[in-house]
């Protein structure tokens, strides 16, 4: 069997080492067109930074190591320039000596990831505006900072992006992030993105929300980037971060299915519309694990993942992939926003049928020094409860419970299940009832009835529909201390351990939306008031999830 | 409804929380024997050590709190000495005026914990010898710290007892664990204790394994401890942490069942085997959730949601309990140690067919500093590869797996689920392929015949009975400067990566054991070797693995 694999990073260099272990006879070639195969991608804005100082570290495995170690012969310098399929060969370009040759292949996989964009706009060509996709990419950026910039621009706010800005300021550039979008981590729903906005700021950095890049100038202290609000921005140094595009060039070439965003279509084993030609990686089109609709994940994980699974159908063995669920996680200096399954925003896309709730959750018990603060927000279906999507953001911790409850989004479990989880608890590890069970707890609450809930957005629209302010009675039950430090306009403070004895003060012809802080105490006023025969809903997640809608810098503005 | 809750503790005060949350009409009445309710016993140890400084903070609830707030009348120091069942009555001592009256209930909710075990020794009630429940034994030996006693020693190595050497050990105090078994912390397979076991000794606690505690006599320095081994330890402050026995006096003169092993007896709606009586808690026997058998298992959270369970049913709704996985951690200077489900003891007691399989990951990516190393002993079963049970011990990350595992083997998942475990992955928090897959990898590699393995105890056995060393060639793959630095006797070294050249120097008459330092290259070595017609297999998790049965010291000596 001659199996040859193009693109040398994640999924390629998965699926050789892969494809040897199950066939010690196979002639296994790898492809890169770069001169580095296996390569650390997701630690590049670290050696940018502080962080990672020894560049040895981002080469996970050489070439020398993948020949000695696996028997795998690695073409690096190396473009793949056309397939022929019918002859079931590729045409190979030795970038250092231009020489093109072709090589036949038995099984074919391609992983040749994906491009970041580079808008058609005038100015691009300038020096000292870079996209970061390898190491020679991140050697230039890196010896920009060395230069000591008096400013940089990153131009768009995802993943990549935030982590860029953090390493930058940590290395005391001053450092503007411009998205186009009006809110920063495209894939979390906006309101969960607010504490990362806030962490931004707080460290130094400018944050221009809603706006983008129309061109680039020369400038004294470098370029100048030119906003289509009309603002400019003078800088050092530019990085473009506004996301990729699939490499599907040759597949497209060589008359393989493409999907209409330009991921090539492959099936659950990963083959294209070629029985002997497989592709993995960012380049690939899959299918949603919640929502089955086909979608483009460019994530290193499902990627190694695909290179194994692909790796065992080219060498004959019948492996499928369940599709992807979308987890990841992104480190903002001190705060983690992570996320797993489907957002309410493509929830609400698809038109299917959701609850949400939210809580707010220390890390670990409370009575322990160092508990850190974070937002959970949990998608789950209508009647069974099943999960769909979750997302936290915060402190230490976030990548637990999103872990966990990526799990139970893969088993197919519901908040009533996770009522019952049993995790891990000592004080400086969790609570005894951890975040994951006050998911549970409050979303199987809103499905039993015990818990009627209203999301702060939707009682915002009911509030801006009547003019502003909302029908119903907004009930803050918390301290009067707390109501004097910011509340929510025209509610009214009855504190949660007076409320039995001032029902009176209630009225019984509308609807009372009870709040506190993080959604405990006004849980129980619900319970209460219920019993006694008011109309009433909690607000979920109380004030503090009322205030990533509406910040406090905004809401004094 | 009149409902009283026996127990102010975990169990106790969530089902009074409860019980009000559903029904704001009902009367709770809630009796505690000692001062304080709702106090966090799994800080106690930090109050002791540095760590927790306000007292304050371990008071989580109130009796003002459950007064004011959830309507509960709570009556401290108020022992409940009979149940007349016929009369649905107890009889209630108040230990401030001696006064006993009867109070009348309709349901009944008993939470009455379990009590330190004291062994009847002779000299037991010398002063400085201490058992930890409550807040008051909390002070008494925090008393007994701050006075700077020369010495401690701490009677059982369970996770009290390590807390407490860890917490002792901070405040500077010279500390002795004495552990009745051959390991510290039963609950967990030996092998899985050994770095915690070398984490106490290099933090400065002496270790004393497979002795026991005698008598007492006074000593100068106040107590000298005598071991059954003819030891004499003498201590300013002596701690026994012996385990915990079900305080169920009080349902066994009601004539409610009860356990072999004391625990009250409860059906899956917690009631006991009265109609109007529940029970929840450590008093209680609850069946183990992996192999159905009764057991006790003392640990916070499942007391807490047994709370609300009871509270639910008796209440009037249907709720039931799915028993307890026994997900539990403990913290150990820099180390933690975590385990969920059956251990393999447990498995082996019973005749359940099992394998098991070990992996030595970091935390996160190797290339992002600050990577911790762990060992994760995985036991599933053999045919469909579902999840029986998980231990893990090391540094940073030990929680966020066993967390994870812990979710999958409530959901019945399986080892080839975890290889499709999509979790987040950013250099700080994880790897692309995360410890939770490599286990899948493993596991799966066993099942599908691809990765056949031997554990290390099964091969020290197999060395054993064929008088000292193996019938099989042992292999071992790893660098000339690995295996020069320690390595299992009788093997012979060949590198993997010059391993396919030298193939002729392997006999093929008889099995070949591989192995590597974790597993990975041994790993290797087994599919190339049985891809050319060796018998081989490659040993579970490597030299490390051997060296948690056979720690270097020991070997040494």
């Amino acid at each position: 069997m001659k199996l040859l694999i193009v693109g040398g990073v994640a999924g390629g260099a998965s699926a050789a080492a892969r494809a040897r272990r199950l066939d010690e006879q196979a002639q296994i070639i790898l492809f890169e067109r770069g001169p580095d195969v296996s390569f650390a991608n997701c630690g590049m804005p670290y050696y940018i930074g502080p962080e990672i100082t020894d560049r040895q570290k981002l080469l996970i495995v050489t070439p020398e190591r993948l020949h000695e170690r696996f028997n795998i012969e690695v073409r690096t310098q190396s473009s793949v320039e056309a397939i022929d399929r019918a002859a079931k060969s590729i045409r190979v370009r030795d970038l250092r000596s231009g020489r093109e040759y072709v090589e036949t292949y038995d099984k074919l996989i391609l992983s040749p990831g994906a491009a970041p964009i580079r808008p058609p706009l005038p100015g691009l060509e300038l020096p000292g505006i870079f996209t970061l996709r390898n190491l020679q990419d991140m050697d230039q950026i890196r010896a920009a900072v060395d230069a000591k910039p008096h400013a940089a621009v990153v131009i768009g706010g995802g993943f990549i992006g935030l982590e860029l800005v953090e390493n930058l300021r940590k290395r005391n550039v001053p450092t503007t992030v411009v998205e186009l979008q009006n809110q920063l981590l495209p894939p979390f729903d906006a309101e969960m993105t607010t504490p990362i906005a806030q962490e931004i700021t707080a460290q130094g950095a400018t944050l221009i929300l809603g706006d983008s890049a129309e061109g680039f100038v020369p400038h004294v202290s470098g370029v100048e980037v030119r906003l289509k609000s009309g603002r400019s921005l003078p800088a050092g140094l530019v990085v473009l971060g506004v996301g990729v595009r699939p490499e599907s060039r040759l597949a497209v070439e060589a008359g393989l299915e493409v999907g209409p965003r330009g991921g090539i279509r492959v099936d659950d084993h990963l083959r294209t519309s070629d029985p002997d030609i497989f592709a993995v990686g960012d380049a690939i089109e899959i299918k949603d694990f919640v929502t089955g609709e086909p979608a483009q994940v460019p994530l290193a994980g499902p990627a190694n993942r695909q290179g194994r699974i692909a790796a065992d159908n080219a060498c004959g063995r019948d492996s499928s992939y369940r599709g992807t669920q979308g987890t990841a996680i992104v480190g903002v200096f001190q705060r983690s926003a992570a996320l797993t399954g489907a957002a309410e925003k493509t929830l609400r896309r698809s038109g299917r049928p959701y609850h949400k709730i939210y809580i707010h959750p220390a890390n670990h018990a409370g009575y322990y020094p160092g508990a850190q603060g974070m937002t959970l927000k949990v998608l789950f279906e209508p009647q069974s409860g099943k999960l769909l999507g979750a997302q936290g953001v915060g402190g230490a911790g976030v990548d637990k419970r999103i872990d966990v409850l990526a799990m139970a989004i893969q088993a197919g479990m519901t908040v009533f299940d996770l009522e019952e989880a049993e995790l891990a608890y000592a004080p400086q590890f969790g609570s005894a009832k951890d975040p994951v069970n006050m998911v549970g707890f409050v979303g199987a609450g809103l499905l039993r009835g015990d818990h009627p809930q209203i999301a702060v957005d939707d009682f915002l629209a009911q509030a801006e529909q009547s003019g502003g302010t909302s029908q119903a009675l907004l009930l803050d039950v918390r301290t009067p201390q707390e109501f004097a430090q910011g509340h929510i306009p025209s509610a009214q403070n009855i504190p949660i351990d007076v409320l039995r004895g001032r029902l009176d003060e209630l009225p019984r012809d509308r609807q009372i939306i009870a709040y506190c802080q993080v959604g405990m105490r006004g849980y129980l006023a619900t319970r209460i008031l219920r019993q006694s025969g008011f109309d009433v809903v909690n607000l979920s997640g109380g004030y503090k999830t009322y205030e990533l809608f509406r910040p406090r810098a905004l809401n004094q503005s």
